[in-house]
């Protein structure tokens, strides 16, 4: 059995309380021998900061780089509101996108059926849905350059953030969505605002000439991210992938995470490019909620997304697809019996706490 | 009684519809002497590049500026989907908000009681939905330089963007949203992405400074953009006045039109700053709905938008309140007699055309 080298980063806030759960399940897979994990662990974010004064440490760099997946929890909170901006929490989380390579960011938005009435939407809205956000990670605003302030004297400041994208960085993703789309329903949505941005007209274009030249037999329709927004908000299940740039990805997976009234519950994969040699490719998993500062330790945290992230590293960078519907099963089977963390807590459930959550997945499992 | 210079722009698909019934609406208040409007009509979008080459023309934006307001329609449409970039029935509009200073875009995203249950959110999380969104309109990501495609050659081209904000820019969009949180719940949310944007970092800090040396007795919240819409999604009614910049306010304010499920129902006022001299304001007032093709020239067009978005005029360009919130009142009364154009109607409700809707609205004034 070959063994898998996990690099887990647990991050602030309620990071630490999902990961103990994910390490529950990763102890007995391999103690029940189903599977062979050898894991470490390293501060990124607040804690990092608090530790070494840096968002994420060179020594835990090498050991991210080195490692078959990162199982990443949460960073940020009120306590480094004021850290200077290079080494904010979130710097960590970009750093490791970006020196990674993970261009690929898949954000499932499903709709679980036992928490349908969580939603703000109406049932008959979200019931069922099931679509994925294709978003590019190591591009656009987040890393462009310039992007800096300047001060230009009589009190003005003025700030430049710049958005570039490349034609290979477009087919990439779009790639990544047409492969994706086949093994669905067959459709790629693609939203950019070419009304108004030149790099949402060469993202128009270069996802229509992939879609020409290889990939002629998905259906493909093109919208602006904010006519697109509404859509999402109107009728979600009219989409199937959702391929979109790094900004508009992060409203918009956002959003459709929110429509789902199941936040807590949400993973997502950000993957980079297949080596040619290994086959392998860079991964990391994480939730696609944030770090509740407000809950944290305090045996609140839904450790659901967390796990479904893990469940996500079985499926895309073991080929444990098997094991990853079991566990997706499992989770499912727990909701069903009632069982419910605080966020998702309704009349007649059963109350659960991170841990009881945990346990009861890995018992149904 | 005071002669007020107006300036009609239909634009493209159902503009020129819409744009009917405030028209009837004008003559009306002209013949019975309850306000006396000076009209003149000119070409936007589509409409100018089928006849002129461009997305207005110069003589158009002359009488633009001379105007004591511009009553905008829609631009857009499939026919202009080849034209050249600078050409594009976008730009018209662009230009004009750019040429006469238009910095401040107000959306309110109000729920019509009548209207809620066309809503895909349930009638609890919207109904009595009253917020505004008051959106940067002449900075950021859609104006500044450079913005370009350039060929690389090896078959790569490179899309460049830029997102510029000056510190006078966010202060005085900042001040437009606290002054009309005073006359509102007194609570301004400012939405950016400072953990990934520099132009967030200054926007967050402005707003902070405005607020303390000038509006320390209005309640503000910072959110950050992503989360922000997903809070718009989860509970609305939590916000009153939002804040933000040019493309978040793009996707925000349609994200909370879509909400209310009256999105043929919204009106928008863009507004420049007060001349110290005439003490006047350029302004421009359009529909937030879009030019909807499909349906163009067939009556089905909902006008309410736009003769709201007259409404707006009398209020923020002429100083007529009192014959505004009649105006308004005339609209809530028509909808609550179970008038509706197709895009509202629902069972047990009344079918009317444009013509028919804009009719009833001016016989109940
Ligand atoms: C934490 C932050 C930098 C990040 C982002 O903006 O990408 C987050 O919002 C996300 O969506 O993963
Ligand atoms: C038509 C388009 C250029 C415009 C924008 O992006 O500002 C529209 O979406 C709007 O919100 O007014």
């Amino acid at each position: 059995m070959a063994t898998h080298k996990l690099l887990l980063l647990p991050g602030d806030g309620i990071g630490p309380e999902v990961m103990g759960e994910v390490k529950r399940l990763i102890d007995w897979l391999s103690s029940a021998g189903i599977a062979k994990f050898e894991t470490d662990t390293g501060l990124v974010g607040g804690s990092a900061y608090d530790a070494h004064k840096v968002s994420i440490s060179e020594g835990d760099m090498v050991k991210a780089k080195d490692a078959d997946a990162i199982i990443f929890g949460a960073v940020g909170g009120p306590k480094w509101d004021a850290v200077p901006y290079d080494v904010r929490p979130e710097a960590g989380l970009l750093r490791l996108r970006k020196d990674l390579g993970l261009f690929a960011n898949l954000r499932p938005a499903v709709c679980y059926p036992a928490l349908a009435d969580a939603s703000s939407l109406k049932r008959e809205a979200i019931e069922g849905l099931d679509i994925v956000i294709v978003r590019e990670l190591t591009g656009g605003v987040y890393f462009g350059e310039p992007k800096t302030i300047t001060d230009l004297g009589n009190g003005q400041k003025r700030a430049i953030d710049t958005q570039v994208y490349d034609t290979y960085e477009i087919e990439r993703i779009a790639r990544v969505a047409f492969d994706l789309a086949k093994k669905r329903r067959n459709k790629v949505t693609s939203m950019e605002k070419r009304n108004v941005m030149k790099s949402g007209v060469l993202w128009n274009e270069v996802v229509t000439q992939v879609h020409k030249r290889e990939y002629a037999d998905v259906t493909l329709e093109h919208q602006l991210a904010d006519s697109g927004g509404m859509m999402l908000v109107k009728w979600p299940k009219q989409f199937d992938v959702i391929v979109t740039d790094n900004l508009f990805g992060d409203m918009l997976s956002d959003i459709a995470a929110m429509l789902t009234g199941s936040l807590g519950m949400l993973p997502s994969a950000s993957l980079g490019e297949v080596d040619v040699k290994s086959k392998k490719r860079k991964a990391l998993y994480e939730p696609v909620h944030g770090s509740a500062p407000d809950i944290a330790g305090q045996g609140l945290a839904n450790p659901i997304a967390m796990i479904s992230s893990f469940g996500m590293a079985l499926r895309y960078s073991f080929d444990m697809g098997a094991l990853a519907d079991k566990l997706d099963a499992a989770i499912a089977a727990v909701l069903a019996s009632g069982l419910r963390t605080a966020d998702i807590k309704s009349e007649g459930t059963t109350a659960a706490s991170t841990t009881q959550m945990g346990e009861a997945i890995l018992k149904e499992l």
